[in-house]
């Protein structure tokens, strides 16, 4: 009843937003998965996929292998990330710039989405992971990098209490993407806190959802291109 | 105990970050907002202060005349915003665009503020109010504008469902900040409502919290001035 | 204890409120499930069944086979949902039409649930899948194909910020009923941020609850039939 | 800056939707209230007003009425419920009819709200008050009454535990609105608790927000137009 | 470090309650469960516990008997509640009497589980399942067995919008225990929804957490005993 | 429209279940609650009116009295509870005794309440006050003034972290029932925790509503009603 | 009925626990607060009162005054914080040291609270104010001065996104209790924020609840308390 | 990419700070838990871990003990706490006291991790379990000799409706920190409501997290190691 080819997928969105599309494994069979990205292949020359774990990943690689022999496919196993480009994909290159800092290592796999799709998206990207809060020491390094690199956006991922991103945006003047991660426990422990705090912060973020990895590389790439686009 | 110049602000809060410090004076007693102002005005040559409404604006604007003969002051009724500044006070101008848009009327509030901290950051602004999601037809036109004007970043304000950053979000490549604004009624209906759907939005936005026009148009105009700046 | 016949089933709600009773499988013991399903047809000459997942099915159909030989079943893996009708049960037919659309892949589960009550309450049905509010092309088609059928009512399936049901309110004069699904992730991810957003919606829709396929497709069984009883 | 004549009012609604427009007074000043209001008659020749309380609307009749003399103002003051039509605008009648009951004297401004809009959505309307589920033998004669008088729909508000829409759809074939009203006290007492009943009702109803009389009518409306339309 | 007799369990509240001490098995571990069920029936004569499910219950049983080899042992699968007495342990009896009606099949392991206890005070238990309250019809004939019975007070199981405790106790003079159970799903459909409209009850009634079968079978002993206390 | 003599009460209500029923004045106008009234006195000699504050209640006396002259009236301020009967309306008394403890000074609005409706129900109160849970010294020799008393049941209003009831509960086997009250701050702070609190008591307690002082006292003279019924 | 001298006050609480007993002014009558007051200084000498604001304090002093005309009384406007004590009543000293830093100026009434009541407790106070999180520099300062100080314990308050205790409890080794102030607005913006926040931090703090200035000053002082008598 | 060595580790936390850091090993994979923990040994001579359960332990165990063969392993199964120190590691002893008690057996596994952890800080530590609040007479002998032993502070352990810190709290003169754990059923039943009636205390106590034995207990190290250092 939902065989290949019927799906009502919105190809033109990368041209249209600059961002391209990601499909979300999660809620849907391992059949419409795979028919979804076939039909993104046929259509688009590539497919990028998020939150796909275990086997699930191996049965829809094999699927699509079968039958376009040429893929070229990446997968990055912490924050499940797969991407399958045909040979004749262009690569995007826009040079626009998004750094990316953790408060802790369970942030990484957030972060790590955020970074992927910044780079789909034709930016660069530079990170730096553990840099939390309850040790202030680390935190200069790095971000004293970060200007010198000349970063367009930040993109600061923290769990628990979620002080980082407001730490950060205190001390700098380049726009700050707050991305809650679902760490820590009890009351409000699966990122939630993170989050509410981040939307009451005493220094200016923007936000996303919790562990929307793919929402702040999103934004962050489209600010960044702007920007870089200005260089031009 | 807390008289005048004691106060421990944040005077280079402007330089270090791109967006001056705002005084909210919800929370503060005449006394505290009278003396924190006269304190910003004495060490940066001006003051801005949010949600400042009905009778304490008076009260405040009386005091910091006396003291200060020569300040050029402009309120503004619906958001409450207040901005003191002495002659010598130089006006800030980068050529960020930042763009607003309201979904209703009783989002305009909000969007002021955002509007008016994105003017005190030194950006231009364009807005377009009562762009409703429930007659789709009104928000075509705008959008058209705000591309041709070259934004460099898009602030969409809306309560009830909060729908519409999202679909603005899915028609541009420009980047989308959601502000959620407290109409409503019945369940989640301070504005919570909107929060949530914008977090959860398909197509990618960062969000600030309810009624948090400060935050979107700080945010916003670090970003604009990041893109401007690269136009130069 | 709770042996076979013994449970108290109402056999005549589907006379009374012209829509079948549905069992859900949720929530029950395979020893519950089969002597109410057994209890059922024994009464009605039909059972219907949702939720029903995995070696349930299996185990469940075996034993009503056997008592009852000439049973026609049909199952929809997705949704889990089972009818099982001895050959004399009379189809049912009353004209109503019910019109089904879905925002993404993940929300057709919940909406095939209620197609498929609508369905066994006699109404004809037509669905469009993966109509998405990030890209706004691809609802036109639909709505014109929905509004030339003449559909007496509509159901909107989404999950995420679950704008699609207000997007399409604001477009038809159709009834619409919100169908809110638990697709989502971080804040309010299980499908409440959607609900949220329909109870909130700017155009008028009535709103199920998360999942609640069947309470939407029975609400709007009885208004299509209604409407149909009234073409005659 | 927000002028008269300046606001982006949707004056096709009305004839797109099948149900007037209807003008939230909350959320908005008096000035922004009276130039909506005045557009909205100038346009379409009426408007229509809710939760507009005390002072304002005579505040805001006597603008509408210096500037149009010939208007027919009708105001019911429990739900706060305004329209204001030019002679020459043509009174709507279409035949449907909707059905109303309350559980309590506290429900009763909410269903006004949803007969008002209903009669304006040019419906019939047959009301019962106060029939509480506390006291069931209260319920039977209403009952039989509305299915005497063919209702298309029925409106049930409810405050407190919300049981009344539950009860009322598992004795009738007629499609149920539920309508939670904010009383009651205590934990998730401002009519939470009646909503989030009505969701898990046992007996299929579609369900509004809190207080949510307009959207009520507004769907009933729909439905039972269609219904009429089906008659004729 | 946790070894048999270290526990220092609360051996005297059966004699200065009214009602024996139930062990719940969630949370603690295997050895836990042993150490304290050989502690209370070293002291008492007798344990009882609740939530016992699967292989644990076989585990424990064996580790019982083998210390006490003239244990009766009484199991019932669907609450997972054990009761395991020395021969001469006294069986208790006091005449109270605990009726208790279900909703729904659903409802009937936390019913029972209320039903077990009030025996084990030494009430008389009557019980009448699935009499739902989506086809009120069913209620009436338990209701009135009930009373002619004699009951003391009345237990009403109920998930989903959990109305029918207020139906009951509407029509009787008999206190009524609500007790809330988790079926349901989407919004508060753990038992929430249940729990939060039996609080806000138009017609009075006592409440007890969600599947809280014990507490209401506690609080009911203690009620039943004292009219039968009187009675005699 | 809502006149004098239309209110559809159920003045059978008190003979049906045993307790008289209570108009809440909160959420009707006062022509609404002076129609009741009056309907009430009309059909069953009598009218009880609870949360009655201010000059609400002045207003509701007058008129009584302009058209019952021989009406006796009680009211008590700090729960707002009045009772007006006429001449001929006999006093019920039933022998029940129903205790009250409040844990302090806030608390005790509620309990009034509760032993208010008690004493109108029939029975014998004896309270307690101010008997808080930082300082357990004072709660013995309460208890055992409760106990030589020979109370039925034992109503425990408590507010903060509500953890009275408990305590009692579990020093006596009379049945306890939890009233949490509204006092507290901050998380939770408006009764929530108290009410969380008691439905998760370790040792048995029924419990109603924050604030419900009518509930707890309704549920506790049927349990005593029965007791004494048992005794005659 | 409530007449002076018959409160239930604990007037060994203090001796009891280290920390004199505070009457909060908030849900208690005129006439309760007086006749608790009275009640307070006749059997301990004193009385101490917290949250009392506007015009209550002036008819309580009056009230006090009378009775005991050798009263010194001492009120703090910002938390409402008055102490009466009788010329004979001893002043408590006992050398430790609690210091107390805020985040913003909002958060001074909360912090000020636990302040006094230190001292009431007979410790000695060290505050900073206005040490926001959005500026680093200017914390490290006042940190420096407690650490010299030889503070035995740290308060700090903060509202918004509650960060600041995270940071500091990074930064020392003195234990530290961070008290959640109800400033910002959205989202959990009464405090809720904070406290959530302060509840995952990354670095160890004890917390209470919102605004409980009284809690945060009488734990601190009983630590304090204890330091100090091992010092001597 | 996330290879030993590359962690960012706060190697001087335990110097900084008073306790040592500790690696939570939820949220992350056993390759980084892994790495971290051998980095933290070659840095710091030892890595204590929390939150390490089943066939994890086992692994890193091994990974461990090859690297380092001269590893010193202690491992409490309950909380899953691990803590493995070279030979040379310095064993810590500050002389101070910390006392804890539990509700019941559910609240053993979070306590013992305060106790580990303040064992680990150096100080000594008394434990008495079981203690619950549905029999009071339990508490009074544990209470006796936590006096008698002269504990520095006292963390009580409680899940279900969290009453026992408040009761404590009102009888001693020793610094109470709540530390709510995880245990009941319903709602809240997470350790929430625990949580919440203890911020609601009407005795003084300072909260932590729910289940976060590791900040109750390093909270509770650094007040009982700064009264030692005070007694020396």
């Amino acid at each position: 009843m939902y065989g290949s080819g019927e799906f009502n997928i919105d190809a033109g969105r990368d041209h249209r937003t600059g961002v391209p599309e990601v499909v979300i494994a999660e809620g849907k069979t391992d059949e419409q998965l795979r028919d979804i990205s076939l039909e993104f292949i046929e259509r688009t020359g590539k497919v990028i996929i998020s939150r796909l774990k275990g086997d699930r990943k191996d049965v829809l690689i094999t699927a699509l292998s079968e039958r376009f022999p040429d893929l070229r496919i990446q997968y990055e196993a912490l924050p499940g990330f797969l991407s399958a480009k045909r040979r004749d994909c262009p690569e995007r290159r826009n040079g626009g710039r998004v750094a990316i800092i953790t408060a802790g290592t369970s942030d990484i796999p957030a972060a790590m989405e955020a970074e992927l799709i910044s780079r789909e998206s034709g930016c660069e990207t530079l990170s730096f992971h553990d840099v939390g809060v309850a040790g202030l020491h680390r935190l200069f390094g790095p971000l004293k990098k970060i200007r010198e690199w000349g970063a367009d956006v930040l993109i600061v991922a923290a769990g628990r209490e979620g002080a980082l991103p407001t730490l950060v945006s205190g001390l700098v003047n380049i726009p700050v993407i707050g991305l809650p991660v679902s760490t820590g426990y009890g009351l409000h422990g699966k990122g939630e806190a993170a989050l509410f705090a981040m939307l009451q912060s005493c220094s200016p973020i923007a936000v996303v959802n919790i562990d929307a990895g793919f929402v702040a590389g999103a934004v962050a790439s489209r600010m960044a291109s702007r920007c870089s686009g200005s260089r031009e």
